[in-house]
């Protein structure tokens, strides 16, 4: 549907990581992960690229997210990104840091540019060092099959206990140009974000690729708005990640340049760029580790947007409420009483709350369906939506959960990469 | 072990509820539970008691809660106490607040006393309604079985998910007369209380009866000092309950005085109190919903108090965490990112820790200990402590948790008392 003035953006049939112009990408298998699927991927533009950057928030940052956050603040372009799977090189020491500044050397060395101009990341457990007799030979076996068509091999090689790739690119015309902006991202567990407003953070790993031209500055505040409304809104379980990253890079190949004061551009940009990450985060949930359906929480009616935030959390981390929507059990009881531990204050008596289009609280107590109409919208393939009207403002918060099953306590007590 | 000059306590053999003297309790069946078990108990004190109550601070406070509370600020003695399992009578508006009272009036015409001095307290599912003729005709029983040998009876009926009852009972002598303190409690998930110092609070339903002569304000400060080192320092799940209850009744039919400023005495019960809490909050962790294994955690040298305990907080309630324990996984890094995500403030670079006897990190990374060790250790019978030194202070924290199992799923995927 196309609204005069503004720029449509469609999602591209089979996009990914390597779909705008001047990006290669690849993945192999160099024998990190104990079953031989692949657990090294590269991706690289054949140009510098301005680039942005989030990261995890959490006391314990991994050696790659070190020296990532490094060159985002001393570089003004790179050129590639290598990543692998299996390993986390987390709580590695300065031995860790030492292997994830050789991984980037040898992908430069691989590509023929200098160390500072690749970016790492790697996703795994925690605690082991990096074989780098195997993240050598890695690196050369994928840099020698970059293409343009390898992006479904290198989200295959970022996956850990994801059960399929998640990836997918938009594109535009602006000013008689196509853009395109490409994304891969994996993660299925150790999900959930947390605001540091002070502390930019992601929340798993996600690249994502774009021919536009835009400076450093306009990415990074454009990157932070689409990961706030997206991947910072979902959580899987309550654990934030120590390897959580997402990157930016744009390299300007598609020919169209995009300042943040150009109206049109600006607000094509930033809404594809939303629905992007919005899909991909989504995705994230519906390949969550056990989840079998996607909760849409909505809270409504909140005194300032901190207690709707609360409110959304502590419904998504509340392992009774996880427990029973994979039940079916529309126990309604369980998410006012998290809803009432959050924080966020209100007054009980206001509160009402909607599964799908069923009324279930009115007053803070019973609205009356009947319980088995309930379980039929539990029951609803693909999920159904929570609405919790709080009855104390006009500030709202919208966030994506999924239940908690046995196949989450399983995958969780029997890890191994 | 006895140190002169401190007065030693015991443990009494088989104790309960109705251990103090001029105390009697019974447990009766009255048809809230469809499986037929005991799912209403009553105790009571020939003679009028000093009181105090610590309760839930979530913002859904049950029915039963708000009279408690109530009676608690406006009442100087109480007589009773009458309990009921299977439907927790909260988000159940005005009709809730009118069944709690009938509920008391019922009881306190029972026993021949005023409904002003009994206490009611629920548990289970929320947003029932109380059926008041089974509630009537089970409090009649109830008062008719009334013994110095109910204790048994009273802690099986208020048993949920509880696969055992819990109860204990202390006892010391003091000037030459016999102090006992019984207590009851139940609980095995919704448990995880919060620190709110200005809303006191416990974690679950706790009946504490003894026959020393104390005023209300000193009973008040020593149960809230007891139920923070015990029933406020465990965790199985992230969910605060809406029916937390803590009650504590003293008769003085020992004969035995105690005030603040009675140093001995104080020492004593205080010491009691705490010991008997502690006992009592284990014991809710070991049974709790599907733990197979107790997880002690021991947070040392943090920077402040509030620091230490925020970082236990986000390992005891960490899904990640919780799920290796249960599979015997050893994976440390999963305790470091919860330390890391907790909001503590530290130098990963001088964090250390140990499971039981064998270090596991140290200097933020992996201290060499075989995984087969470590494993070995996560296997023992009784289960084991974490020790986790931030190297940041001096402040301590210790918190008792369990792991999380296909059996917690399992209950919670389908509860129905």
């Amino acid at each position: 549907m196309e609204t005069p003035g503004v720029i449509p953006f469609d999602f591209v049939e089979g996009g990914g990581i390597a779909s705008p112009l001047g990006f290669r990408a690849s993945g192999v298998a160099c024998g990190l992960k104990k079953s031989g699927n692949p657990d090294l991927a590269l991706f690289c533009s054949n140009t510098p690229c301005c680039f942005a950057g989030l990261f995890t928030s959490n006391l314990f940052p991994a050696a790659p997210v070190q020296i990532c956050r490094e060159r985002c603040k001393t570089r003004t372009s790179v050129r590639a990104v290598v990543l692998n799977s299996g390993i986390a090189n987390a709580c590695t020491g300065e031995n860790g840091l030492a292997d994830a500044r050789e991984t980037a050397r040898l992908a430069a060395e691989a590509l023929g540019t200098e160390e500072m101009d690749v970016l790492v990341c790697s996703t795994g457990r925690i605690g082991v060092p990096l074989p780098m007799e195997k993240i050598s030979s890695g690196i050369r076996a994928a840099a020698a099959a970059l293409s343009r068509e390898g992006s479904t091999d290198a989200v295959r090689a970022i996956m850990t206990t994801d059960t399929r790739p998640k990836q997918a690119a938009v594109s535009f015309v602006l000013g008689g140009k196509k853009v395109t902006i490409g994304a891969m991202t994996k993660g299925s567990g150790m999900i959930s974000p947390r605001m540091a407003p002070a502390v930019p953070h992601a929340t798993m790993l996600c690249c994502i690729t774009t021919d536009a031209a835009m400076e450093n500055a306009v990415l990074s505040e454009w990157l932070t708005e689409a990961v706030e409304l997206s991947f910072n809104r979902i959580a899987v379980d309550n654990d934030m990640s120590t390897n959580d990253t997402c990157l930016i890079l744009a390299n300007g190949a598609s020919g169209a340049e995009i300042a943040a004061d150009d109206a049109k551009g600006a607000a094509v940009f930033r809404a594809a760029l939303k629905a992007l990450t919005q899909h991909l985060a989504k995705s994230m949930v519906m390949d969550g580790e056990g989840v079998s359906k996607l909760v849409t929480l909505k809270i409504t009616s909140a005194q300032n947007p901190a207690d709707a935030e609360k409110c959304a959390r502590a419904i998504a981390h509340s392992m009774l409420c996880k427990t029973a929507w994979f039940g079916c059990d529309p126990n309604w009881g369980r998410i006012l009483a998290a809803a009432g531990y959050s924080g966020a204050v209100f007054a009980p008596e206001k509160v009402s709350m909607d599964y799908d289009e069923l009324p279930v609280v009115r007053g803070g107590a019973d609205a009356g369906t009947q319980e088995e109409q309930l379980a039929n919208v539990l029951k609803r393939e693909g999920g159904f939506t929570i609405r919790l009207d709080l009855g104390a403002g006009d500030a709202a918060c919208t966030m994506w959960t999924g239940d908690l099953s046995y196949e989450y306590v399983k995958i969780n007590a029997d890890y191994r990469t």
